[in-house]
């Protein structure tokens, strides 16, 4: 941010008083489900680490009687505190008049943007309400429906049918993350994702593990740090020999050279997120239309 | 829109023209995982429904280096089209700026959102690039590897262990949109989701099955169209008496007078997608926070 090379002391410690502080109301309000709202608004505040916010989200605030109805909750809960920040999603001007009125400091996610396009593609938004997130394609649903039920068939090397199906095969040892991963690519993107676990009995020559070697185009790694692992592991089965910190290195250090060896592309999932780990996979594997 | 009510004819004439002609390209560039562009982006191209986009999700475009061999990429793209429309989540003004030069009409996403909060905070941003996407709290990490793999295990039935711990439990005959929404619960909120599926021997009285009747407070019903139902079904086992028309009417009107006569609440999962049955079930049983 520009604005950022301006910040002083002064300003820093203002923020820094602020956190011992009541939280800052924060409302993530929306005509829809909420989560265009609750993302992108929670991104934006992530850019004021000093702060800390109180948040709700208000989903199908789709009529003025639930609008202020949701004023009402909010002066009530703002008593005595700065007025709530109020991040919108909803397309209808009336709605969003009342809450303006309200005197929360409504940030609107929407009209801004709709006016640009409007610009850029010379014409005028339609008025009904985005059913970006409706039914509508049903198609979708039903390949979302088939990718989360193939990747709990294919979860943690349960089945080896229909591998071949597979856009891609997660590969990892045991809990470096690969279940997630596969959950969130299959929900979101409606892929068919696998994933195997490897274990002891996988590294005995230098080949992938004979169940995933005829699809090795298709497999993605992880791993992860030790210490991280050995952490992760502990929470399951605290201290056994699988947590510990010599046979977590152990089995990365394999897992990696078997990897390399087999130019099988990885990441490093200790400083991921499952999103961001599930955006990297897609963009190595081509995965992205 | 307000703007949408000085829509002319001419102006619809103009739109639907272009929907025989070339796709106007849309690009959603993310300096993280792209994921809140995509979402807003595509929410805000929804409002445009005569137009056909084709559209490409850039993530990790951190570096005016990878910004510039981007815009190499969607000049390639555009040749002889209209300019890209970019909608953009970066927060280096350098690397913005790449993206303006090009010619692409870009939607920025961000910088003016921060510069209203600038003003409702009455500080500056932060400097670094927003981590909300970070592993940065692994205690959400675990708990989402936790509810995961608590969904996997309690998907369909499958265990009746540890449903004291769940937080929700959806009821409902095969096929009404059971794991889909135990699964985005389960990843996108860190829910513990058990599903239990409906069946004919579970209509022999007036009362919930015995498995889920000690937890009637945290049951949550579905429904669809016996059409709806039918179809979904027929995907799965065609020209069989599970998809027909009468069995899948009689089964929802069981469950229906089921959840009824026991207070559980239910939605109609024929018009919604995942992302909204989560919401309406999220609002409906108190689980957000």
């Amino acid at each position: 941010m520009e604005t950022s090379n301006s910040r002083t002391a002064p300003e820093q410690g203002r923020e820094a008083r602020h956190t011992t502080g009541a939280a800052r109301l924060a409302y993530f309000v929306s005509d829809s489900t909420g989560i265009t709202a609750e993302t992108l608004g929670s991104a934006l505040l992530a850019n004021f680490p000093g702060w800390t916010f109180e948040r709700h989200t208000i989903p199908f605030i789709d009529t003025t009687r639930a609008a202020r109805e949701l004023v009402g909750d909010m002066r009530a809960a703002s008593r005595s505190r700065h007025a709530p920040i109020v991040f919108a999603t909803v397309k209808s001007s009336e709605i969003l008049r009342e809450l303006e009125v309200s005197g929360a400091f409504v940030v609107d996610l929407l009209r801004g943007h709709l006016r640009e396009l409007e610009v850029a593609l010379g014409t005028t938004a339609s008025e009904q309400l985005g059913q970006y997130h409706g039914v509508g394609d049903i198609e979708r649903y039903f390949a979302r429906m088939r990718a989360v039920e193939y990747a709990i068939e294919h979860d943690d090397g349960q089945s080896v049918r229909s591998l071949d199906s597979a856009d891609v095969i997660i590969i990892a040892p045991s809990r470096c993350g690969k279940t997630p991963a596969t959950m969130y690519l299959a929900l979101q993107y409606g892929l068919l994702v696998a994933n195997y676990p490897l274990t002891d009995d996988d590294f005995p020559g230098d080949g992938l593990p004979q169940v995933v070697a005829s699809h090795a185009a298709r497999c993605f790694g992880l791993t992860t740090t030790p210490l991280r692992l050995s952490q992760v592991r502990h929470e399951r089965r605290p201290n056994s020999t699988y947590s510990s910190l010599a046979q977590c290195t152990l089995e990365l250090r394999r897992s990696e050279d078997l990897y390399r060896r087999n130019r099988v592309p990885f990441l490093n999932s200790s400083t991921k997120s499952v999103e961001e780990m599930s955006a990297v996979i897609m963009q190595s594997m081509r995965l992205r239309t």
